[in-house]
């Protein structure tokens, strides 16, 4: 038989260890063992799921509620005054690990998150015809 | 007399018009008018604080709880199947507007987030020292 847990749900179930930060019903949150930067910390809920959009509201707001104070504590223990959260969906938007999991990367001068940037502009008409059908999508999702 | 109101605290106020793409008593969402993709949508707390350590737990659980739903209408919408959520803090983190906002970024070939990573490996001794200023301050924080 093949183990289908990922290396999160592993640590979930104690067989792999971890450096704890916090855990709650919901939720647990560790340090990541590949740091981008000192103290980048790793929240994830309990409930096994791959992506953002399939969590569960009580997962989703018991992750929500928590980071700010995990924020606070990192910019005590690491005295940053900075910081980017950040959260893959899908191998194609650099997600690895397939559970749901939001990064808390402390910012420091050469330490942290890079970020490519290439803006452009709204389109009204295209707006218009999108936000139609993002109004339809939400009525639906109950 | 100067307006210290930011952007998102003008389209809070209704003194500058936004996309909409939702709204509920503590959160609003609307498209970002500089996209780095189609689709890409902000998601703001009715709280007015610059930085998400800063953001109360009613606040915060209530953004947690509408992303899910808000990624959900974006795949259906945009046909994107990975994306982002980036939330910045600090001038020296790229943010730009001082209110707590989160980036929901659709992933597509060309367009998306760039993500620039430089990771590292955790030192055991300097994540037990860590850990001990974390559980510290997080047992402080009440």
């Amino acid at each position: 038989m093949t183990d289908e847990r990922t290396i999160f749900g592993k640590i979930l179930d104690g067989d792999i260890p971890c450096h704890k930060v916090y855990e709650d019903e919901h939720t647990l949150a560790f340090l990541d063992v590949g740091p981008v930067s000192q103290g980048h910390t790793l929240v994830i809920p309990k409930e096994r799921v791959a992506n953002l959009h399939e969590l569960s509201d009580v997962s989703s707001s018991a992750i929500g509620r928590v980071l700010p104070r995990l924020c606070r504590a990192l910019m005590k223990a690491t005295g940053a005054n900075a910081y980017n959260i950040l959260q893959n969906n899908g191998t194609t938007a650099h997600q690895v690990v397939m559970h749901v999991h939001f990064h808390i990367i402390p910012k420091f001068d050469e330490q942290g998150l890079g970020i490519g940037w290439n803006a452009g502009s709204l389109d009204p008409d295209q707006a218009k015809q999108l936000l139609g059908s993002l109004h339809e999508a939400l009525a639906r999702d109950s």
